[in-house]
């Protein structure tokens, strides 16, 4: 799924558009921010009341309606991590009395065990200051609003409380995923856990786990153990594992979707199994990122026969009803270069090489079929005479989906959901699996299903992919869970940092791993003037990391380019507060917010220096250091100009935008995300300004 | 093991006057200082040379003599974690050209594949500007001298290298430990894991696994499954997850002891099975920290047939030699109170608890002797009639070793390494199995096997454990390995902090989850004011955690005082400031030191009643907001007079003291460490002094 998405670049200049406009309109609607609190997703009805419902060490839990083993469960982690947040120790029990309780979960069937495409997931919560009462048609559904109501409580300084509220919600899409690569780098289930956990916080509820790459076969297969055994360097999930796994996502409401990328993407196949290439092997594990020839033979009966084993094995692991076959970037190369698979072409009438992965496709949706699963694949694989439960999963975006549902298909949208791509969340969070403009009918409309966040795995380590995945994907979960006119830039930040917190009391690493990172970089010395620099500075976006110097899958994932994380929080900052200065909102008091940030980073200036020029694993960034400097002292400069009214002459904008240009030039794959607004203020300091 | 340490208290004084002596000739020992360089534990034996071996991504390694796969995949362990520090990509591969390779691994012997003790452990290792050469008689040997090339990699502007170096070491203990105590808390496997990692890294070799306690029984018996089932509320180790466990600490050298703790510390055994107690139940599982009195029945035949198969079952389970059964603390409260066992008392002439509790041991040692393994317990467990190869483990001192030793048994020290009560790294380092002064013959000191750290596990989460162990930990590491000459505490400290930073690469939490912490208990607003607090706090010492609060091992762990950690950095600096400055060594510059620090303080006192007031989660320690202003004006005020050689009277001191001695009550269960060190100040600055 490399194809560039250019939607994403459209959308980062609309969203900057986006936010010029409605910072003039949102910004002082304190009552709508305000009534959204830190709520993320936000519910589909939100109404505020007077008063609150205090929390003590006496708060209790009841249960009414049915009652089910998840259930409980969910609930007692759910009081372990309020008592973890407030220090309170509470009772291990529920209670019987459901009139005296602080909350009362009530559900009327525990729902399918294993979730299920379609499942209800709506609720109520009703919170007075006498009680709360979360009431949900199925054990799902309590389990989404168990985790609103987590997210109501609040603190001033006599106690914990949560405000009164009476909230009614349900999911705007029907399928709301994460897609994690465990292809490229092996994740250990410790890493899925925790995402599975973070995915229940923001109400996701489908795992799409990328299993099979040219760089790794990691599932593990007792009918054919010379896939994983040969494929995988030896990092596979066990099938035990495996089930762990999806055990550990029903309890919290998750489906689990495996996906087997074929025909492409299939070196690791084929060390074991070179027979069923579609050139000459032998083959090794590809350790390079990108796209490759070696595919499997459409035309040779071996294939089949293996995969119909391999099928119908993992349709018993995987309880799921869909199954991903991949399908994605198949170039044909080896089959161009096969006489015997032309010949087969040739003698069945098939034109081209798209009609031949039809044709694979076909045969694979026969094990499907017969082992009882859908059969999902990305875009590649979308011709009309499917059948019609097949859902397209589109990395080229709605007008796809569109196309599809028109022809009665259902769709997943990932487009404008590449989170490996290191955009802002800003980017994502406009991205609508429904464009405002579509055209299609309601029935249509409800062919498209939902979105999903791909984390590619090229560049992620254990020790770094949280990063990569959070906070940013929760500002897509509420894409897909929320109404379409939440949409408030700014708010889904502010919420974002709230949820970025509490996500770290599951255990999530995406922020206390960066110290770690830069504590190694640093070899012992004091690393302040590098977390002053990371807060400025962000991974260069898009594929651009291929170009920053040689590396494979077996690189080490430890560089200031791994410390450094998307919308780096001074960038986010810096720059809101030039757009706002700008546009005339409050610009004396950001005009002095501007100048007091980076008068502190300033005092870093020399530290920076120093640390980068004294460690070896901080060479190739050491530019950075005067890069910082100066765009410290251009943003002054031009501060400066403003606060006396005096504006640059067009050369010192020349030189400066010049110097600017060196700046934003990616060094060690970095780039400040300051850039864009001291180019601004440039503009903005000098006459002849744009 | 909760009687007071009173060693531990002895200890605090003496290293205190050790610091000052010390000081004084070692601090300046710059060449002594710079040739330990940050090899923890210190080596036998170290001869530093002229030249360092450069590191590259062309790094090499090449095994000869014999070769398995338990030492290859320790190379490539060590291999990944020189990448993760450098974020050069090395080979995948062992080379066949150990002539021309960076390092070559020759050993003998692959030793042991299940450590036991007295492992030969040794081995050479000569890094010159060719080559490093490892050598050891064992596979063990080798992981310990791999770990030792691991520290000495360092770094200046241009490059990475070895630092060229001749050293010969071996262990001067066989049994290096650490205590998990996983009955009050359970503690995931993956906590042990990491443990195990980080104790190979300082060269420990044994891991006692405490895994029953009143609070809980943690190990699966497929024979007698009521006990995990009705002992563990489902927290307990599967007979699968002790086998990886085992294999992880195999595959780095490291031996896992069992701990079944009998006959008291029993009420989780008693859960399913109160036949066996010796007084009337029902049981259930003990919430509260403390002794408790249900003990198992010595003089009931079904304790025997219930302890034969359970020991029987273990014996197949863990495959060490030595099995520990605990004996301690049983204060006979249950037997007193039975008529039927003061009868059999009686009956058989036994005069008092203790006999009856060593009638049981020998009971208890006829199953272990049977299923070949030999018995290891408290104290308390010691009579000159048992067996030779017993081993005594001691909480109790050197002199209890050294009369076991004398009488022909072999001992372990805990008393001195007990970590869970919060005593600084210097309190543990200065104490030796072996006194100093010990009159023991030389082959009675032989049978002071070694030491273990016991990390009791009433206030530990998984999310804090890590930070309650190390780097303390190490310390003690290189009291049981290095030479007793290795003794200057300021340099173990310098050490500590560079070994510290090195498990973070392993996966250890013990910095980066305090951050964690503070942020949960902040809310969301700033945690810089609370990680300077928790820079100068540390939580109270010894047992006085019982005293804070009503608090059960169900409690949550995220208060303040489970942020604060031992040997708060901020107050070491301190009080070694104000330590030189007034033993005359550098005083300007400590005075300026001493200064610079407390201004920093000062810019975060406001910040800090703040937090404090906003945060019911800090409600509790709002005082020590308060206090930390007083206390940094106090150090000024003396700092001050000090400048000015103008003392203040004696009504000052007073009233300083009188606050003071306020300050140094414990709120929310912190202490400031910097009381130590104002105490001296206000002393050194007003008349009288003392």
């Amino acid at each position: 799924m490399y194809k560039p998405c250019l939607q994403i670049l459209l959308a980062a200049s609309m969203i900057a558009l986006a936010i010029s406009n409605l910072s003039a309109q949102m910004r002082d609607d304190e009552a709508l921010r305000g009534a959204r609190r830190n709520l993320l997703p936000v519910p589909a009805s939100v109404i505020w009341k007077n008063g609150r419902l205090v929390f003590t060490r006496a708060f209790s839990v009841a249960v009414k309606g049915q009652t089910d083993e998840r259930l409980r469960a969910y609930i007692f982690r759910v009081m372990r991590r309020l008592e973890g947040r407030t220090v309170l120790e509470l009772s291990h029990e529920l209670s019987n009395d459901a009139a005296n309780v602080s909350l009362v979960v009530e559900t009327q069937s525990s729902g399918n065990a294993i979730p299920k495409l379609g499942d209800d997931e709506s609720y109520n919560l009703e919170v007075s200051e006498n009680q709360a009462k979360l009431s949900a048609p199925t054990t799902v559904g309590a389990m989404r609003g168990l985790e609103t109501f987590l997210q109501l409580l609040d603190g001033d300084k006599d106690t914990f409380y949560f405000p009164a509220v009476s909230i009614s919600d349900r999911p705007r899409f029907a399928w709301r995923g994460l897609m994690i690569d465990s292809g490229r780098h092996y994740q250990p289930i410790e890493v899925l856990k925790r995402n599975l956990d973070a995915m229940a916080a923001v109400k996701l509820n489908v795992l799409h786990w990328h299993l099979t790459e040219d760089q790794g076969l990691r599932v593990e297969s007792k009918k054919l153990p010379e896939l994983h055994q040969m494929g995988s360097d030896g990092l596979f999930y066990t099938q035990d594992e495996i089930r762990e796994v999806i055990n550990y996502a029903a309890a919290r409401g998750i489906r689990v979707m495996p996906e087997f990328d074929m025909p492409g993407h299939a070196t690791s196949w084929l060390v074991s199994h070179p027979e069923i290439a579609s050139g000459p092997g032998p083959y090794k594990i590809e350790r390079q990122p990108g796209i490759f020839d070696p595919t499997m033979d459409p035309t040779n009966e071996k294939t089949y026969k293996l995969l119909g084993v391999f099928f119908k094995e993992m349709a018993s692991v995987f309880p799921d009803a869909y199954m991903h076959i991949g399908g994605d970037e198949n170039e044909g190369k080896q089959w161009n270069a096969n006489p015997a698979i032309q010949t087969f072409m040739k003698d069945r009438g098939i034109k081209n090489n798209h009609e031949l992965q039809t044709y694979f496709n076909m045969r694979v949706l026969k094990f499907l079929q017969k082992d009882g699963k859908i059969m999902m694949g990305w875009d590649e694989i979308f011709q009309p005479t499917l059948p019609k439960d097949v859902v397209i999963h589109s990395w080229r975006g709605q007008k796809a989906l569109e196309d599809a549902a028109r022809q009665g298909f259902q769709g997943v949208l990932s487009n404008g959901y590449y989170i490996d791509l290191a955009y802002p969340a800003s980017d994502h969070y406009v991205v609508d699996p429904l464009r405002a403009d579509t055209t299609l009918t309601a029935d249509e409309q409800k062919r498209v299903l939902g979105g999903e966040a791909t984390m590619w795995g090229e560049w992620v380590s254990p020790e770094t992919i949280d990063s990569r995945i959070w906070p940013r994907t929760a500002a897509i979960a509420e894409r897909l869970w929320s109404p379409r006119e939440i949409n408030d830039v700014y708010d889904m930040y502010r919420r974002l940092d709230s949820i970025a917190r509490q996500l770290e009391e599951l255990g999530l690493t995406h922020r206390k791993n960066q110290a770690v990172l830069l504590r190694r970089l640093a070899a012992g010395r004091d690393i302040s003037a590098l977390q002053t620099l990371v807060s400025v500075i962000e991974p260069v976006k898009e594929y651009k990391r291929y170009q920053v110097r040689p590396q494979t899958m077996l690189s080490p994932l430890t560089g200031l380019i791994d410390a450094a994380q998307p919308d780096a929080p001074g960038g986010l900052a810096f720059n809101r507060s030039v757009d706002e200065m700008l546009a005339g909102i409050n610009p004396t008091e950001n005009a002095a917010k501007l100048r007091s940030m980076i008068n502190e980073w300033r005092t870093f200036e020399t530290g920076l220096k120093d640390i980068m020029e004294r460690s070896p694993a901080l060479a190739e960034a050491t530019q950075l250091a005067t890069d910082f400097k100066n765009l410290n002292q251009i943003a002054l400069e031009a501060l400066d100009s403003l606060a006396q009214r005096s504006p640059q002459s067009g050369a010192w904008r020349d030189a400066r935008m010049a110097t600017l240009a060196q700046i934003a030039k990616p060094k060690a794959g970095l780039e400040f995300a300051t850039v864009a607004g001291v180019r601004k203020l440039i503009n903005a300091a000098s006459t002849n300004s744009n």
